[in-house]
């Protein structure tokens, strides 16, 4: 019997039916390439992983430990030590507000099924985080949008103006350290009054913070879940601090909200405590973290201040940028009729470098089209010094043309 | 200034206000204390997890090469030994017909991410994987309900009778071999039906397989999949012949579904290899796998037997069951008047012992009241004689009371 042939469009749940790889994603694997200096994705760089303190760890747990290896519930020890990570952040939290997740792209995704309805509403930036746009689509939500200022962060008044209006989205969705696209850390005045919204309004604020960790200046400002407990879900993450392979991060919830999470992880992937929990936990054990981290802001501190120290020799006078505060990107702004989606094009194959043009980043496909974001974590000095030169001379290039 | 007491239930997505942990689960967490014989929950013997040799993969993979531990694309390796898994299964697949997840569960989720819309319909049996049952809830879908047969297994005749009329699922869920709960293996009359109903139909089946490679006869039959490479979604785990924790397992589907599930799982976790992907790898490129796979079916044969031959000797004449060609479980039907619930309160408290009782996987609440599933793979051949006996003890009480 011949099988018909199968199409995959007409089986798919209608948000699925559009669903493509995007162009972006089949040039940034050409990004991959040896030889290519990438500037593109949001990488850790590898030389600065714990790999010989997490190969004993990982060989230590699994040789004492039958169970370790066995169906389990999620790992205390592991929320303890991550109750000691929040206080670092200026966070106080109990092991009974913790929930234990496979990253915080997990935890962002656990939340959303939580809260948000089929067609429900969401307020975010313009620009804003691709996994989160990603996480959201399946819904078909209503997307309500508000300006991001790249030296203060999220337009929190703009927030204000939709809520004051009616708009009761099922939450708000904030990156207030080191943004993601736009590396800007959000102002403190601006931190206070958007948890005050949400607690004014009763309207969660899902508050992703992979890079809060590391900050470059003496003085981090406290993150929105230091301001309230009730109304701030907090993610954090062990991809950017320890190794992204170990897929662990966690969740900072109302006690009250995490036998919800229990369940929806459940549907997910079980709930049962991965090994790299263990490993991690018995890693952290023996390990000192405060020292780690230190080193780890030491070691990206050198790479960003190279790569703004070369955007000021290298970049064309009009080139506008922040220094960014805390996180692993800076964000850059050419001239308005720079198009910076043609201009990677011309980058990969002449240059042989790479960057996400900004407008990768863009919910409505409006805004950042002369934008860059740049990576500066998963580059060596001497390669950032390199590649932010070609990338000059490529602007050099463009704007004799106009 | 305070803040406004959080309210979970006004907060969530309509779906999630009702959800709750179940008694049955409050039950469980009393089975796993110290003292209770446990044929409660679907666990793998650790006593054969291959610790060693995973304690060595994990050492090496860590240790001798940084970016095992960076963000990578899924391992390419690891899809090379599935295929070689899924020929000792007798099914021909190609690594480009391989996703590889975080465990079958995750590849349910994803798959059904991708196939079922809000609302939508999915065809199942009355008595389902309650951790499917968690997978659908959210999509507050339509359930149309098949029967079960204990010797052949889902009633595929009420299955063309509900798409003869005109019923359109999404999809249809079966797990042929070693049904949970029922342990019962589909009759190859009904695999080859089955699949062709979905062929007729265009409707898709996710064929569920954690315990296909556990059988117990000479020759077990081949798994839907091996029928059809278009119209069966195949899920495929390492927890039951590796471990657990490592929550690995992959998806074999049609080519053109993977970018999807790529897509989908990047929502999820971002779809990056996890270590445990080349764990697994480095496991398995230095282990006879077919040799390990022997190994437990000789094992995990021994307490099927054991167990069966102590029902014989220790419950009534009038408890009926079918002894198990596939998978870790026994499913006992008792008197009608029998309630299993009650009994596991009883069990619990005044014989230490533990079960799951047939109507916790109910998907109506109506089937299953005087039924109980036993696992014995994770049970040694003494405990199984002397819970058993227990059990028959609780059950010649009962049946004295009525």
């Amino acid at each position: 019997m011949t099988s018909p042939k199968l199409d995959p469009e007409l089986l798919l749940a209608r948000w699925a039916r559009t669903l493509q790889s995007s162009a972006l994603q089949d040039m940034l694997s050409a990004a991959t390439k040896p030889g290519i200096v990438s500037f593109a994705l949001g990488l850790p760089a590898p030389e600065l992983f714990p790999s010989a303190g997490l190969a004993e760890a990982a060989a230590h747990v699994v040789s004492t430990d039958l169970q370790a290896l066995q169906y389990n519930p999620p790992f205390n020890a592991l929320k303890t030590h991550v109750v000691k990570l929040m206080a670092l952040r200026g966070v106080k939290c109990t092991e009974r507000q913790i929930f234990l997740t496979a990253g915080a792209q997990q935890g962002l995704n656990l939340l959303t099924r939580l809260l948000l309805d089929p067609g429900g509403g969401v307020l975010l930036e313009e620009l804003a985080y691709p996994g989160f746009q990603q996480v959201i689509e399946p819904y078909l939500p209503e997307k309500w949008l508000v300006p991001t200022d790249p030296q203060t962060g999220m337009d929190v008044v703009a927030v204000e103006r939709l809520l004051s209006r009616g708009f009761r989205p099922a939450f708000i969705y904030a990156i207030a350290d080191g943004h993601n696209p736009m590396a800007v850390s959000m102002s403190l005045k601006k931190r206070e009054l958007l948890v005050s919204l949400a607690r004014s309004y009763s309207i969660p604020i899902i508050e992703d913070d992979p890079y809060g960790f590391l900050y470059y200046s003496d003085k981090p400002l406290p993150p929105l879940r230091s301001f309230d407990e009730n109304w701030v879900f907090y993610l954090g993450s062990f991809s950017k601090i320890l190794a992204p392979s170990l897929r662990a991060g966690w969740v900072v919830a109302p006690e009250a909200l995490l036998p919800k999470l229990g369940t929806v992880k459940e549907a997910s992937d079980i709930n049962a405590a991965p090994l790299s929990h263990r490993i991690i936990a018995a890693y952290l054990d023996s390990c000192d973290i405060e020292q780690r981290l230190a080193m780890l802001r030491r070691e990206y501190d050198k790479r960003r201040r190279r790569m703004v120290d070369v955007l000021r020799e290298q970049f064309p006078a009009s080139a506008r940028w922040e220094e960014p505060s805390t996180g692993i990107f800076v964000w850059v702004e050419l001239d308005n009729n720079v198009n910076t989606s043609e201009l990677l094009r011309e980058a990969l194959e002449k240059e042989r470098v790479a960057f996400i043009p900004g407008n990768a980043f863009s919910v409505n496909g409006e805004q950042g089209k002369n934008c860059m974001r740049l990576n500066f974590s998963n580059v060596s000095e001497p390669l950032i010094e390199d590649g932010i030169g070609r990338l000059g001379r490529i602007l050099d290039r463009a704007s004799s043309l106009v």
